[in-house]
Parts: structure tokens; C-alpha cells; sequence
């Protein structure tokens, strides 16, 4: 049974992964990977969780995956997936049961094309708390995410319905709620305050049984991000 | 019939789509329009070409596509695809005789892995011509370069298969090509030196009927080239 202390430098390695489970490496607080476990949650895939020291890689890691990111997948095969949409994808197309992502080609080319936009946002998030700790003028910046949620909110009010691609949660949901999760305390909510869609879309997400089995409050998030501002990422907080 | 000529600002829009076939909007020289190019012409899909002015986009053009971007796809029911890779996997959901991506969802995985590591490497076919220009010295980037290209010849190495993914073209190899049919006209060819397997990679790929299909001469890139340097490109070169 792994713990869910992270493995640093030095570590010995965990065992060969079992024959009817996956592996996942994470970092407990990391977007990227919450991605991952939401669809490795929802989907109920069993799974370990290996979490990664980010700042002191063991070696054994990076010898099973020479790149080091997180998250990333292995298989009792010894198969090795990185990179948060292509574990996604792999995750829903091997275990087929309780689909993700629409079965026709066009809808999973609409969602690949929303995630490509996504992908220009999530920037934002970094940079504005970034910039703000350095005591720079963010309004252009929150301007321009502001106009970002925009868009987002157009779209659900275009589609009515309660997700982005439904009335139920499919992967794209999935693959931006863990910017949404993290608004709070990167000082961001009031950018959702005109967006009236987008807020109630992250008030339904909040009751998915997949975030609430993944997420964390927003007081340990205020903790972990506190250690890292201060240059100490805590990854083992409240362990 | 459309014409190859491109459409720019103020033109009237080309017709509804054909039901029998797709429409691609592109740029005769664009290496990301050529992917789609490559696996519509591989797959023997029916297609018509609308090539657009890139510097002058047509606001007919922009309604369908807000963000302009081309490749993109239109099908006969009006919908929309872009963003080079969606629209290559979406012709291979879409036209599912010969399939160019594996059928296994690791073995997708390890292309989608592939492009995303080759995705690093594009920018250097871009900056390094445009350092030279500058007179700057480039010797650093092409030894980055030249890494990146080890590392491609290290894995054809460890497969010893003639393609990236086997003995056959599969979509890495498409994804990939466009970008070394114009390694000689950026003056990059040196940096193959090292390379024998990508070379060779290289050198069989030109014999692949799709390529041979949708490639220009270095002549022709040459005479392009120059007139993007002089800030008039000439989409419209020998028509």
C-alpha cells in the first residue's frame, strides 16, 4: 500500500505496479494531475497514487520517465503516459465503460478544439497572482481573463445546458475545473462576477462526486500556496 | 470548381460544401495546413482546396472561423474543425479505412507523446532562419537543434523500423515531414549531419505517394520564402 507521503531524492523505488490496478504520479496539489484523478475517479479505476517531490526528483523516477512531469501514468505493463489531456484520453479510451468524451468524431474534435482554447487561459492563472505578489498593476491582465470567462459563459448560455457539453460532466468539465477549484485563492473569484453561467457551472461542478472525491479546501490551498511563495512547496501538508 | 487562387478581404464567399466531400481552407505553403493535406491525400479522402490570404482574411471567412485559422476543415453540415493535429485525428475517426494512428490507446498515447515533444522542436525551423537574418549568431540554437534531432535518430535507432512508428507511414511521420521538406530552403540541412536514421527517415519519405502529392520544390519554397522576407507574401507563387 503506497503512501501518500512524497517520494524525493534518495527514495528507493516503489514496487512493480500490481496486475489489476494502475499507477498514477502526482503531486497532490498540482492542477495538472488533479485531471487525471478526476477522470481516474470518475471512470472508478483502480489506482495507486505515487506523489513526486517536484523539487528533488528521485532518480528511479526520472528513469521511468525521463521528462520527470507529473501527472503520469503506469501500467502493469510497465507502460509509461504523461502529459494531463493524453492521459485523459488514454484513460477513456481503455477503459470504455462510463464514457467521457462523445463517441462521434466531430464531438470529440469540438472538445479537443475547447481544451486548445482552455489551454490560452490557464496562463492567466499563474501570471496575475504572479505579478500581483510583485506589486504590479494586474488590471490589463484580470481584463483579459475576464473577457476569457466571457466567451465560456456565451457558450453555456448558447447550449443551455448545464455542462459544457450536456447536462451531465464529460471530460471537458473535467479538464478545466481544476483552475476553478484554485480560484478562491489565487484571488480571482471576483473575474466570475459577470459571468453568470460560468458561476453556476462551478457551483454544479462543486456537487460531482469525482471534485468532491479529488478536491482540497480552500484554507489547505491557502497553506500550500503560502509555502510556495515562500520558496518551500509543502507537498506533504496536513499528512 | 474552386479555384487555387487565394481569397482575400472582399471576396464573395465560395458556395455551400459539396455533400460528397470536405472543404479544407488553407495556405499552399503553410507546413500545418500540409499535415492535413498529407492524410486527406493519404486516406484518399475527396476534398476541395479554398486557400485563404493569410495578411487579408475574408470577413466571410472569419464568420465561419473566428479565430482564421487555417488548416481548417468544413463538412457538408457546416461544421468547423482546426488546430493541425484535431483535424488530421478527426480524418482518421471520421474515414476509419486505413487507419494512420494505432488502433490501441497506448499506442495513440505514445504518438500524441511524440508530437508533443516534436511540438518543442518546431519553433527552431522559425527562429533560427530569422536569427541568421539578424545576423545574430545561431550557433547555440542549431546545437539545441541538432539534440533534438539526435534524440528523433536514437528512437528510429531502438525501433529499427524504416517509419517512426513501424515499417509503414503512420501520422507521426505526417505530422512531422512538412517541416523537413523545407529543411534545406531554411538552410538547415547541416544539422542532419549527425543523424544517419533520421536522414534516411528523411530520404524514404519522399518516396510516399502522399508527399509526393503535396510537396513543392526547393525552388518554389526559395522564391516563397523570400517574399515573406520582404514582408509580401506571395501566396499566389506560379499560379
Amino acid at each position: 500500500m503506497p503512501t501518500e507521503k512524497c517520494f524525493a531524492k534518495g527514495s528507493s523505488a516503489p514496487g512493480p505496479v500490481p496486475k489489476d490496478r494502475l499507477r498514477l504520479y502526482s503531486m497532490r496539489f498540482c492542477p495538472f494531475a488533479q485531471r487525471t484523478r478526476l477522470v481516474l475517479n470518475s471512470k472508478g479505476i483502480k489506482y495507486d497514487t505515487i506523489n513526486i517531490h517536484l523539487k528533488e526528483k528521485p532518480d528511479w523516477f526520472l528513469e521511468k520517465n525521463p521528462l520527470g512531469l507529473v501527472p503520469a501514468l503506469e501500467t502493469p505493463a510497465g507502460e509509461i503516459i504523461y502529459e494531463s489531456p493524453i492521459t485523459c484520453e488514454y484513460l477513456d479510451e481503455a477503459y470504455p465503460e462510463k464514457k467521457l468524451l462523445p463517441s462521434s468524431p466531430f464531438g470529440k474534435a469540438q472538445q479537443r478544439m475547447m481544451l486548445e482554447h482552455f489551454s490560452k487561459t490557464i496562463p492567466y492563472f499563474y501570471k496575475i497572482p504572479a505579478a500581483r505578489r510583485n506589486g504590479e498593476d494586474v488590471s490589463g491582465q484580470e481584463a483579459e481573463l475576464k473577457e476569457k470567462f466571457a466567451k465560456l459563459n456565451e457558450h453555456l448560455e448558447k447550449k443551455k445546458t448545464k455542462f459544457f457539453e450536456g447536462d451531465t460532466v464529460t471530460m471537458i468539465d473535467y479538464m478545466m475545473w481544476p483552475f476553478f477549484e484554485r480560484i478562491e485563492v489565487l484571488e480571482l473569484k471576483h473575474c466570475l462576477d459577470h459571468t453568470p453561467e460560468l458561476k453556476k457551472w462551478a457551483e454544479l461542478m462543486l456537487e460531482d462526486p469525482a471534485v468532491k472525491n479529488t478536491m482540497f479546501s480552500g484554507e489547505t490551498y491557502k497553506a500550500f500556496y503560502q509555502s510556495v511563495a515562500e520558496g518551500k512547496p509543502d507537498y506533504d501538508l496536513e499528512l
